[in-house]
C-alpha cells in the first residue's frame, strides 16, 4: 500500500480560458462501498476524460492508479481520497499483476468505493480484462469505464485519422513489446503486415527498427509513410514523420535527433499523410 | 437546413441515482466564433461523453449531428443553439457529405461556432478525415475532439475486452458494409481474416452472413466465437453470443430471433468468451 497521498479540492484546471460552464452530472451511477470501478482516462489531457471518470474519481474512496494518470487526473479525486500507485516508480520494475487485483479485491472487501485507473482504455492492451476476471472469481461487484485509447484519440491530436473513406477500411492494433521475443504463437508479424492498410503499434517505441523489419520482410513497401507521436494530446506532444524504410533503418537516430521518450504510439500507412495536412493544434 | 429546433436547458440526466457533483470545467478551451468543431460523442451512454464534448456542446452555436447522436446528449447543447440534422430521415437517403462540409463551411463563415457531432469516434469509420480535410481547404479553422468507439467501449459493456494478454495482442477494426460489393482493392477479407486473432466489425449487421463465410473461407475456424451487440450502452443494449459457423449458416434467424438491428458492432474471437464471465450489466 505505497503511495498513498492526499488529494486536493476539485481544482480549477490550469488555464483558465472558458466561460467556466459547470456540468450537472446527476444521473451518473452511485459508487457502492464495496465495489470496484475499473476506469481508463485517456490519453492525457484531462478534457478526454469521460464524464463517468469524472463521476467515479469524485466518489472513489480509494483509488489505485498507473503511471500514465497524470496529476491533473487524481487532482480531481474527491476530498480525503487516498491514492495508490501502481506503476514503476523510480526504476523499480512495476508492482505485478496479482498484487495489484490483490490489493482492489482487498479494499473492496474492506468496505471501500475503490476506483482502477489506468491510462487510454482498460480493455484495449490495458489488461483490464484480466483485472474484472479476478474481481468476478472474488465476487466483487464491479464496473467497466472505457476511455480514449491513444492509437485513436492521440493521434487525432497530430491529425492523423486512423481511418479514411479514400485509403483504408480496416486498421489493426497491436503491441509492439513482443516484438523480437520470438513468440510467435502470440504475434504473427507478416499475418500483421498483410492483414490491414494501417497499423497502429502500441509500446514500441524501443523496438521500432525491429518492427519497422519485420513489417518489411513481410512485403510492406520502405517508401510507406510512417509517425512516431509520443506524449500525445499533452503538451509535451512531439510528431515525427518518417518512413517506413528510415524506421528500419536509422530508428536510434530518430528517436534520439527528437528526443523521443515513451508513451508513443506508432502508425504505419498512407493514412499519416493525412496528418501533414489536418494537423490542427 | 433541415431539422432545426430549440434545445432546453442543461437538463438533469433522466436518472437521479448519484449524490449530484458538478465539474467546473473552466480551464477547456473556448469556443471562438468562425470556428468547427468535429466531435464523437461515443456510442451512446451519456457518461461516456468527454469533457471536451460537454464543453464543446454548451458552447456551440449550430450543432450539425448525426443519426446516432441521442436526445440526452443533444439537450447538454446551451439555451439557443440551433440543431441541423445531417442523418437519414423518414427513409431518405443520408445527406450526402458534400452538402454536410459545405454546411459546415458556410455556418462557420457566418462567424457560428459551429459544433459537428457523431456517434463513436470522428476518426474510426467516422469520416471526420474527409471533413478535416475539406475544412482545411476552407481555411475555417477546426479542432478534433476524440470519442469513445463502439468498437472498443460498446463492447466493454458487453464484457468483452478487444484484447486480453492469454488470447491476443492485436486487434483489427474492420467496416462490414463493403462485405459482397466485390471491392477487392478495398477490403482483402483473406488478409483480414488471417490478420489478427480478434476482428470487430462495425455496420454489419446485414451482411453477417457473408462476412462470416468469407472469414470461414480464408481458414477462421467454424467454432470460433462471436458476438452481436446493438445498440451498446443504451438501455436498449443487446449481447448475443454466437459461432462463426452458426453466423455463415443462419444469420437470418439469429437476427430475427433475438429482433436485432442497427447501429450493432459483431466480434470474432475468443475473447468473446469472456463476455460471458465478466459480463458485469
Amino acid at each position: 500500500m505505497d503511495g498513498s497521498k492526499k488529494t486536493q479540492d476539485l481544482v480549477r484546471l490550469a488555464q483558465t480560458k472558458s466561460p467556466a460552464p459547470e456540468i450537472n452530472i446527476a444521473g451518473l451511477p452511485l459508487f457502492e462501498a464495496g465495489h470496484v470501478w475499473l476506469a481508463g482516462v485517456g490519453p492525457g489531457d484531462v478534457g478526454l476524460l469521460t464524464l463517468h471518470a469524472v463521476n467515479a474519481l469524485q466518489q472513489a474512496d480509494m483509488i489505485v492508479y498507473d503511471a500514465l494518470v497524470s496529476e491533473d487526473i487524481l487532482a480531481l479525486a474527491k476530498k480525503g481520497a487516498q491514492l495508490f500507485y501502481a506503476g514503476k516508480r523510480g526504476g523499480k520494475p512495476s508492482r505485478n499483476q496479482a498484487d495489484i487485483t490483490e490489493q482492489l479485491i482487498a479494499l473492496a472487501q474492506a468496505g471501500h468505493r475503490v476506483l482502477r485507473l489506468k491510462g487510454g482504455d482498460p480493455f484495449l492492451f490495458g489488461r483490464g480484462g484480466e483485472e474484472a476476471q479476478a474481481l468476478r472469481e472474488a465476487e466483487i461487484t464491479f464496473r467497466i469505464i472505457p476511455g480514449i485509447s491513444a492509437g485513436i484519440g492521440g493521434l487525432a491530436y497530430a491529425g492523423i485519422p486512423v481511418t479514411h473513406r479514400d485509403i483504408n477500411h480496416a486498421v489493426t492494433f497491436v503491441t509492439g513489446h513482443l516484438a523480437g521475443d520470438n513468440r510467435p504463437e502470440l504475434m504473427d508479424w507478416t499475418a500483421i503486415a498483410q492483414g490491414s492498410p494501417v497499423i497502429v503499434i502500441y509500446m514500441a517505441l524501443h523496438r521500432l527498427a525491429v518492427i519497422a523489419a519485420l513489417l518489411l520482410k513481410a512485403g510492406r513497401d520502405k517508401e510507406e509513410p510512417l509517425a512516431v507521436v509520443t506524449h500525445a494530446t499533452t503538451p509535451a506532444q512531439k510528431v515525427v514523420f518518417s518512413t517506413l524504410g528510415e524506421a528500419a533503418g536509422e530508428a536510434a537516430s530518430l528517436v534520439a535527433t527528437h528526443k523521443l521518450e515513451p508513451p508513443a504510439i506508432i502508425v504505419v500507412g498512407k493514412v499519416v499523410d493525412m496528418g501533414r495536412l489536418i494537423n490542427w493544434i
